[in-house]
């Protein structure tokens, strides 16, 4: 095992370039093997400001994976499709084990390419793909490995964490705050991956089947944004000792593995509610270990490298594991739970007629459906800038289905009580 | 490797009988193989409500480790030397691969044990021994493998946390929070191990060595524990935005790497500050990832025994590691710094005589040492109960030398204008 590793990185933005960066820092030593990058390949020639130090230079991603002079290829191009996963693929099918940051490529081709990599008996690793430096991969697939996962919910997101605490922290609106994010390069031109939950969505599928040894199943998430998030929802949030965030919640039910990625309301006192900023942070609870919690940098040069560094270095040791963590032939068929049988707490915004019987109204249609509150805020006056005929009414339930409160709140809408689209944040408990 | 692993377990506590109750739970499978557990060691035979399933069963640990028909041993003994100690290098001289929850064992013996491994081509693993549940050895030794750690530091002691987190919330005594936790079973008759740091330094000194590549060197440490804090500085952290926590601080310094055990003021905002009652955390500085924290239980019988199990599902893949991240011979000696050397924030609780000059003079003396504040916060009212001679000064010192602030304070107690002796507590900036 002396001779030394031979890695070729496809794809030299940011994360490619910290990674030969951290490797020339490590003494070009991983996993206390020598490793050496003698093959590249990117778009431009252009000087990057980093020693290649001879390697073959390629423009074709996919040549570098057939005939460059490696033993290991590392992905870095990005995108689900296109020539990241045409170069993935033609490595593992030349027996090569692939590393990939490529969130997009996992949830969609994910089982495709572990089954070519199993075939091989190589390694498909993914570390980098979800939050970052965080090593969720890893404790999920291996630290794990005594542990029935219950459920794992996580901050997985930076871009929306950062908006969220910069409106809570700072009471700005959604939209400024957005405005702010993308100045700081937080956020893309077109935020709607981001924002609209979809890139959360990613990483939940790839947690998804780690944690439960299910088949990747992107399709099945149910998918909601943090653009209705308003400082009314907000202060009402932290006068009942909650925070917002969105989450990626998967969740084993009597009906099988729920996945959902939505603004949620999380107690102020848990770990993953201090979670401010850019950070990610991801909570798994298991039968055995309880609740353990990551907190970590999402994303970012260095730390999605030092993420990619740490698959090399198991590969440089010579470990091979199942991609999902056990064999493709044992990873079970997710079940597509329609997001109308999830059952939890609520928290539900109103903005309820001014006038005799309307609350009582309301409760009894509550009631029809066999909903009890928990809490209700009634704070007297109209909100700023309401119109004068209505009352902000905020409610949070007990648990119950997400039938019940959708219509419930359509027969209330009907009945002429409730005056705008209710605001409604599911609530996730400790 | 389809034949089941068959593992040998000695003790029988509460981690033991977990770790049986787990693998059943799993099917008597880990690691994606069968597991079987073949034999086992108690000091007494009386039912403990697990199913032992035919397992053989020793009277003596080491009788199992010798001759038990075991492929894995795994000791749940506990104590440094002693049988815990005989059975587990019994077991590597034999060939076989050992997994211990022993941080005593680890702190003290670990080298040996991991230069038997090392030489038999057998695991030697402990990811038990630190932080409970916290997949904390795992994290450090794999998943940070492309950093260098600047510097590590945790909440590795739950009873500590406990005690302290109760003085903070209720306003409690010191004397009354340890009778309670003695009453919940978080604290021992003989509590001098949790609180006066003992069990935190065990920890810290094996995070030292894999998070470093330096040997392990106990003895190294600077130990203090929390049985000074009171109310006035819980009270006065939280005025500054602080929080008091008992924490293991490895910091690689210019002078070598330096450990410490020791009450901390951490900022109210970072992520450990947030960890309250018995959880431990720890947080890691890589130099590709950045901050990293990892939230878990640190005890009991369940959350240990998933790291057990951790371990046990590693060897059933036939994974084999050095112990302490790297070959024994590439451990560095870790050099040994005298505290006085130790470099930081300081937070002093001064009693000063209520006289002309006296701030005058204290200030004065700390000029001599270079020594600049940060704050100072004098209430103007002496403490209840206080002699009304005196008036209670906090001061935070921006960075200086543990020798400047004992010097100086040394030197204003002979000046006569400090009355006692006064309360230090270093500060850990994020």
């Amino acid at each position: 095992m002396s001779h030394p590793l031979r890695i070729g990185i496809a794809g030299l933005g940011s994360v490619g370039a910290s990674l030969i960066a951290l490797i020339q820092r490590r003494g070009n030593t991983l996993g206390g093997r020598p490793v050496r990058v003698t093959a590249v390949s990117a778009r431009s020639r252009r000087d990057r400001g980093i020693d290649l130090d001879g390697a073959d230079f390629f423009d074709d991603p996919v040549a570098l994976a057939e005939v460059g002079a490696i033993d290991v290829f590392v992905e870095l191009i990005g995108g689900a499709a296109g020539p990241a996963y045409e170069a993935a693929k033609a490595a593992l099918i030349r027996g090569l084990p692939v590393v990939t940051a490529n969130k997009a490529m996992i949830a969609r081709h994910g089982l495709e390419l572990a089954a070519i990599a199993e075939q091989q008996g190589v390694a498909l690793s993914f570390e980098a793909s979800s939050a970052g430096g965080i090593p969720i991969v890893k404790t999920l697939r291996e630290a794990m490995a005594g542990n029935a996962i219950r459920r794992i919910f996580g901050i997985l997101n930076g871009t929306c964490n950062y908006i969220l605490s910069r409106m809570e922290t700072d009471g700005l609106s959604f939209e400024s705050c957005l405005a702010e994010a993308q100045r700081l390069g937080y956020a893309e031109t077109d935020p709607t991956f981001d924002i609209g939950g979809f890139d959360t969505a990613h990483k939940l599928a790839i947690l998804t089947s780690l944690a439960f040894g299910a088949k990747i199943d992107e399709e099945a998430i149910h998918i909601e944004g943090i653009e209705t998030i308003t400082q009314a929802d907000l202060a009402a949030a932290d006068e009942l000792g909650y925070r917002i965030k969105l989450l990626g919640v998967a969740e084993r039910t009597a009906l099988g593995i729920e996945q959902r990625v939505h603004p949620t309301m999380v107690v102020k006192s848990s770990a993953i509610a201090q979670v401010m900023g850019v950070s990610n942070a991801v909570t798994i609870d298991g039968d055995a270990v309880g609740e353990l919690t990551l907190i970590g940098p999402g994303a970012g040069g260095a730390a999605t490298a030092s993420a990619v560094a740490a698959d090399i270095a198991d590969i440089a040791r010579g470990i091979v594991l199942p991609a999902f963590g056990r064999p493709l032939d044992q990873l079970e068929q997710a079940a597509r739970i329609p997001m109308q049988r999830h059952e939890g707490g609520y928290y539900v915004r109103l903005a309820v007629a001014d006038r005799p019987g309307a609350m009582g109204a309301i409760a009894t249609r509550m009631g029809e459906r066999k909903i009890s509150l928990e809490a209700i805020m009634q704070k007297g006056r109209p909100a700023k800038g309401a119109a004068s005929d209505q009352v902000p009414v905020v409610l949070i339930t007990h648990a119950t289905s997400e039938a019940a409160i959708r219509e419930t709140l359509a027969r209330a809408l009907a009945d002429g009580f409730i005056l705008q689209k209710p605001q409604v944040i599911r609530i996730e408990r400790d």
